[in-house]
């Protein structure tokens, strides 16, 4: 897997994403709502990489200073795991919201399930899954221009500081090493 | 991914395997030693599973009723991957420990690699790595025979006892349901 340094990308932004959720009691009824509605909810999100002090970092999306997340959503109805995720990014990364953009999605690495919305997820599918989220290697040309919403951060965080970290970044994003782990990541220099 | 019921297969035991570490200090030692005569050392775990009350098992070896460990070894000098752990899991698991066996070894699914042989392994590689082990799926066929040596037990656990279970399992073997999240673990009953 070849990676480029964080200076090769261009970085500026946009408007605001609209946030749906309000309060956390908000989400987690919208959620059970949707559940109800419309069955399991499946997510996909990107795991995209560029080199920073000759260490692979992971590019992670910050709202209000406080929760991160990996850039990506809810596929709509019917929609492919490689369409929705490219939608997805191009909102969250790119000029254009409604381009599906050139993104390179790679190969699934893992998943994780939820057996209700307000606890933690599991690595293996539950009896009565209500949420799956799916994470693709997304790689990154040797250039490339992000425009991020102006109500999100874009943080480049070294591999080794998400590793065990479960209480900083969940449990999803503190198991991105292990599953990079069988991968050699190559540093393209100039 | 296919996997058989655990009453498809035949356990029966052989001979102790010696074993050559005594205390953990012996073991550190030895290592230490080893690493100054030899450089990076390589072990390669294998990854068996089974069905077991319909949930898959991973099936582990546990030594003096305490540690776990998945089956496998370290490779000799020019030894390839593949040959080096069909060569460990005879000797774990067959009648005859030369033999290379029948074992299908799949993919490399993770790696771990140690700084030194006294703290935990990291899934990302630290700037003078000591020690690497690397983790391969391995298919089991419909039916088999498995030989333990006499001061082993081979015991089958379910992967949600494994996940986030690092004090009893270590890092390594309770970072397994994540690896194979992203594989669809078909049950093929009679």
């Amino acid at each position: 897997m070849e990676i480029y340094p964080l200076d090769r990308y261009y970085f500026s932004s946009k408007e605001s994403v609209v946030d749906k959720d309000g309060t956390h009691e908000d989400r987690i009824r919208r959620l059970q709502s949707n559940y109800g509605a419309h069955g399991l909810r499946t997510c996909v999100r990107g795991v995209l990489l560029v080199e920073l002090y000759q260490q692979p970092h992971v590019l992670l999306l910050q709202v209000r200073n406080s929760t991160f997340s990996l850039p990506g959503g809810r596929l709509r109805p019917g929609e492919s795991d490689t369409a929705g995720l490219k939608r997805k990014l191009s909102r969250k990364l790119s000029h254009n919201n409604s381009d599906d953009g050139d993104w390179e999605v790679g190969e699934c690495i893992g998943m994780w399930w939820r057996s209700d919305f307000e606890t933690l997820p599991y690595p293996y599918m539950p009896r009565k899954p209500k949420e799956c989220t799916k994470l693709f290697l997304v790689s990154l040309p040797m250039a490339w221009q992000f425009v991020v919403p102006r109500n999100m951060k874009l943080l480049a965080v070294p591999i080794r500081q998400l590793h065990d970290n479960c209480k900083t970044y969940g449990p999803i994003i503190s198991g991105i090493p292990q599953l990079l782990s069988k991968f050699t990541i190559k540093i393209m220099q100039d």
